[in-house]
């Protein structure tokens, strides 16, 4: 029988319930296909560092790196926001799991599950067709550049008095856009041969030397691929004007962040996507929604986007494709069948059919 | 009699058509109003560089520091798109003239004719009342940091091979927060006494900088304006979600410019939007959209932008607040007489009520 290690962090929030959902699927599916998972969790985030103070204990990373894959639920709350440079955060503890396992491709689909469509703010004629894929570099640029803030004795206050100052770096090296081009023009292969790279050609150097770079990759090993530039503001519009004309989308770290959640928000209902970070090795899966705090702990949240996050792991991973068409087929089938969680239920939604985390969760593997 | 004088800059593709509708705007409202405003052309852009190889001439900068106001079209087109980082680019131009000027707040109000609802691709009841103010810092961050490109002769290449780097600096002083900071806070005591601070706090330095002294401003000079804090990802998805529950938006540089841009294609017409750029002297005042190279010199381009712009252009630097109603009054007018430009119409617009660029300035004018 096949085993593989899964390496779990249920982080912050709505984290531990909703990663329960996840495992339950998982371990369902793999009943299913004779394959053991083995989940162990492990502490990341905030919960982490109420642990022992550090958002990313090392024996974390060494578990995670270890594992055959790594699912993640979400980090982060009010309890620990603070703006003091030296407090230990739990966004640190994610950006130094990506960082630690080499995570520098983040792969975040977005699609429409018809029995949804109405959820989004946006027109039905605009939505429909939307199917598209944003490739953002996770490793790189604003996220791990120098920063600093100091306080200059002269200039940085008004009228020239003293002041503070502070800066980050957004830096890029060649290998680092040749490795996460390649890997947009490779999922363009699997979908419909488009690449769209977005960047600030008109300003930033980095951009420049991406678009230079992009290019390169494309026309010289992907030339069946067709390449168009975008500048991010324009990118930031035609998301909402003409979003079902995106196939996949490549750009750095923080553009990758403002898009993706943009692009995300664009089928109403934020808590039915989930998101896969690639490296060398392990992967991780987790969903594209946050935390959750305020609706922590009343069994309310709803679990679909970690439970979609295993469908990518098995996918990207293990290579279990069947199975991971199981679990798309299983949410759509509920989907269809009127169930809701509060989240993604409208005026139209009978009372008997809003369930909770688990009945969410139970539902799906019901359907398997 | 009162007499202004005007520093008009066409610049690129449709600028010169549009530009002119402007200026027979502002020359029948200072008839109307006994003004005289004394328009006098100047070189930006690409049309600079064919001119003179240099996007932003000594002369330009001299003319728009003496003149009472600056009234700009558009720059920019593929004409000279390159990432050639030693080549004159038109952006320079913009970017040259903002610096010179010390245009550091620019405004970008957002709000729906009732004519036009239908253009947006977002549902009528999202929209409705949507009517927020983005205010963008504009001579900072990783627009005027410091930026390079060079080559490694180890590690920036694959497998640790010699190969490119570049980075640019997003940085800001403690000074530069506190006036865009305060310009927002003022911009909301005239409006809906709110202002959303838009940052990325939990990454960037910069952010938890920005994030602290937009909160001491507040508390200390602006207790009565409701303060909020929003991430840059969350605020790329609350403007699908609930665009009409902002009032002013204040951001840094580059976040400003990705989110003014989607907060304008919520109204679905860019072309009926403006902006203003503040400093300390001369202010300087042009469309929301772009240069259109693909309709230049065709006589259709949509004039109403520019035609706006002259609006906030009597509003802020001349205190001609009756004159800028007149012109807002005219534009509602002439939509709600049923004409449209290019890009307004749709498929229930009758063929005789489809004008050019012409044509929209007359009826324009026609109505103040
Ligand atoms: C929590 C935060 C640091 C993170 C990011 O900005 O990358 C999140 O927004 C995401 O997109 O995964
Ligand atoms: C042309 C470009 C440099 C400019 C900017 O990014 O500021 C434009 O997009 C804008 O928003 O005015």
């Amino acid at each position: 029988m096949t085993q593989y290690n899964i390496c779990t962090l249920p982080g912050d929030g709505i984290g531990p319930e909703i990663i329960a959902e996840g495992v339950k699927v998982l371990e369902a599916v793999g009943k299913k296909y004779d394959v053991r998972f083995t989940c162990t969790d492990a502490l990341i985030g905030g919960a982490a560092i109420d642990a022992c103070g550090n958002p990313l204990p090392d024996e974390t990373l060494e578990a995670a790196k270890a594992a055959d894959a790594v699912l993640l639920a979400a980090v982060g709350g009010p309890k620990w926001d603070t703006t003091d440079p030296n407090a230990p955060r739990p966004e640190a503890g994610l950006l130094g799991i990506r960082k630690g396992l080499g995570l520098y491709t983040n792969l975040r689909p977005v699609q429409i599950f018809d029995a949804l469509a109405g959820a989004s703010t946006l027109k039905p004629e605009v939505i429909d067709g939307v199917d598209l894929m944003i490739v953002r570099e996770l490793t790189g640029g604003l996220y791990f550049g120098k920063r600093e803030r100091f306080y200059d004795e002269e200039g940085a206050g008004t009228n020239g008095a003293k002041g503070q100052r502070a800066y980050d770096t957004l830096e890029y090296r060649e290998y680092e856009i040749e490795r996460i081009a390649r890997q947009a023009f490779e999922a363009a292969r699997k979908r419909r041969n488009k690449v769209t790279s977005v960047d600030k050609a008109n300003v930033l150097e980095t951009s420049r030397m991406w678009r230079e770079i992009v290019h390169r990759i494309g026309e010289q090993e992907y030339p069946d691929v067709e390449i168009e530039d975008l500048l991010v503001d324009n990118t930031a519009m035609q998301l909402i004007n003409r979003p079902a004309d995106f196939d996949v989308v490549v750009t750095e770290n923080m553009f990758g962040d403002i898009l993706s959640d943009e692009a995300a928000q664009i089928t109403g209902s934020l808590g039915m996507l989930a998101s896969a970070s690639l490296g060398d090795s392990t992967a991780l899966y987790e969903p594209s929604h946050g935390s959750a705090p305020d609706i922590a702990g009343q069994g309310i949240a709803n679990p679909l986007a970690q439970i979609l996050s295993v469908e990518m792991m098995l996918r990207y991973s293990f290579n279990m494709n069947e199975a991971a068409d199981d679990i798309r087929r299983a949410v759509t089938e509920v989907l269809d069948e009127g169930w809701r969680t509060g989240d993604l239920k409208d005026a139209s939604t009978p009372a008997d059919k809003v369930v909770g985390t688990v009945g969410m969760g139970d539902l799906v593997v019901s359907h398997l």
